[in-house]
């Protein structure tokens, strides 16, 4: 499908992104989301690369703040390896933000301390969503593309490497709100008020999402995840019209196959437990599982042509480590012998203290779990 | 069943509490609840007597603060009706705060002006767990008990009184926290770590829930709600293990008839919609739903011996009337025609901000809203 990206892409930026034609070495976590046999269960954890390990709070001092990290390409690419050169990683993910793209939009994107990100120009006038355009990401998020070019040079073709982008409503809850919220009140209002507002914002961002992750293919990521972190704060008519529909519009657009193999996608629901049928029919490959749902009723639930991944609590990894690998085995039981088609996970993103060595213990017990099915 | 009043309360409390033996004139809300017809579909709203009110905060500027209000029954007695001198409810609400359970158990809850709830002494020790002990609410906590009789005495039975208590799980995610929490990881690191020692504090709470809602009932509350505001935040096997096992124990042992009438029992778990065929299991005539889920598949899945409440979003009340109609008319579609077992409700406490000629519009689209099923 090399031709798909000529067409989309320069002949001039061919070169710098062309990369190797070939599965990594280690193609378990790729396998398992494609549903194919696989050696071991492979597993990554979401914010892998982060302010648990001592190496990215070096890393993250050198390069003055969040947001420098994020675009400082080698900055990214080398907090990005860190947790892989640890510990026995089956993937590598992008270090990057999610509210890179609505930055891209122009709404100012900084980090007040122990505040979470905000928006210096949050979006709530009709005259500033009217305004909103799709940014081109290899002009306004190029530092992106570079970190993931560079990243699939470091990796050299070891593990795959994972791009990926906040989904429509998620990034339009942040651009509202101006940042994250209790409540959101301010979301709300115009979800019930001006419904219209919130199609045109969900709309342009969605154009923006796909423009954006099938950038990062092209760049090199090799699968790529939409993160819908607010989906669950959202009624059942609602999470219909307001995330699944953009979910759906994003997934038909994105990229299939590049360098000659599949890129698969992951969509995961914080708080999706109940619509898992509705997620997985949107067109990913996996859906990703936050950790209040059983693993085996959600397979149970699923079409064999939909993989899993998750979904370990995070805060089981304060326990000590005996207990993180007893969890760790329940969660590999409950989806069951024989099968293929699970990347274990976290359920949410790893807690900035956890103990490193309690995570050493987790990939080491997945890795160890028996399997029947072998690849052949 | 005075017999079991008697059993349980010294003679001398029975003529300070006695009172009429005869159902409210508006009974559609405890008629729902037990799935026998209505003239209109119930309506009562979690946090109805609130902040949003006017008339609440001046009662609460004369009380001094929050906690005064709770403790001094006249004034809570004052907060209860208010919303149902503006509103055509169907049910009043005992005007509490979910903590007192814990504050008499000895934590010392205090408010943080801006920042909720927070325990002088929260419990982490393992010998302050091993002491600790079930209040009897008659002693340390009269003051709820004769807030319910006097709000008895001062609704004269128009409409029911519905007493409430948080549940032991939720209790205990504060009595560890010390407060509220982002990711309870103090909480989540004692229930991996430590099982034991969360089991014993979940079992002296479920002794202590049991005992004040008993007392509540005995002093007048005509049905009760249990909250089970944090049990979204639990893996599904963690829910089973920490929650549900008990809420079945205090349902088990609740008063079932007072008065000569059944005391129905509400169970609202916030995140609780992938599970509600096993909270519906509990014991329990109700399950209270968050508006996350649709409510005609809630009533699809569970069976014809529960009443369902709910589901609106709160934030839907930010929207014009007509709005707040429409969604009101949309969610009592939903649940279908020709059914009684429905009581509407929002899926949520009331926020703050919300108009009060919101609430107005709503309560009368939920009892104009056309049912076949009229009572015979």
């Amino acid at each position: 499908m090399i031709v798909s990206l000529h067409a989309i892409m320069p002949l001039s930026r061919l070169p710098r992104f062309f990369t190797a034609m070939a599965r990594p070495r280690n193609d378990n976590f790729l396998r398992a989301l494609l549903m194919e046999p696989t050696d071991r269960t492979p597993v990554w954890l979401m914010r892998q690369a982060g302010r648990y390990l001592p190496e990215y709070n070096e890393t993250r001092r050198r390069a003055g703040s969040f947001l420098a990290l994020c675009k400082t390409p080698s900055l990214a690419c080398e907090v990005t390896l860190q947790p892989l050169a640890r510990f026995d990683l089956d993937a590598a993910i992008l270090f990057s933000d999610i509210l890179t793209v609505p930055d891209a939009m122009g709404l100012g994107l900084y980090f007040a301390e122990g505040e979470g990100p905000k928006f210096e120009r949050p979006l709530r006038e009709e005259w500033a969503i009217r305004a909103l355009a799709a940014p081109d990401p290899w002009d306004h998020l190029r530092y992106v593309m570079d970190a993931v070019a560079e990243i699939r040079r470091a990796l050299d073709n070891a593990v795959p490497l994972i791009g990926f982008s906040g989904a429509p409503f998620t990034l339009a809850c942040y651009m509202v709100e101006g940042g994250s919220s209790h409540d959101f009140r301010t979301l709300k209002t115009m979800l019930y008020a001006r419904p219209d507002l919130l199609h045109r914002i969900l709309a342009v961002t969605a154009d923006a999402v796909v423009a954006y992750l099938n950038a990062q293919i092209e760049a090199g990521a090799q699968a790529v995840q939409i993160f819908e972190s607010w989906g669950g704060i959202l009624s059942a008519s609602a999470f219909e019209e307001f995330s699944l529909a953009y979910l759906r519009s994003v997934l038909a657009r994105l990229i299939k196959h590049h360098e000659g193999e599949r890129v698969p996608a992951i969509v995961f629901v914080k708080g999706g437990g109940q619509w898992l049928e509705k997620i997985a029919a949107v067109g990913c490959d996996a859906v990703g599982l936050d950790w209040t749902i059983d693993l085996g009723e959600a397979r149970a639930r699923l079409t064999e042509k939909t993989a899993l991944q998750g979904n370990m609590d995070p805060m089981a990894l304060f326990a000590p480590p005996e207990v993180v690998v007893r969890e760790a085995q329940r969660i590999l039981t409950s989806f069951g012998p024989g099968r293929t088609g699970h990347v274990f996970n976290l359920g949410h993103g790893i807690h900035q203290a956890t103990p490193p060595e309690h995570v050493a213990a987790l990939i080491e017990a997945v890795h160890a779990f028996p399997r029947e099915s072998v690849r052949a």
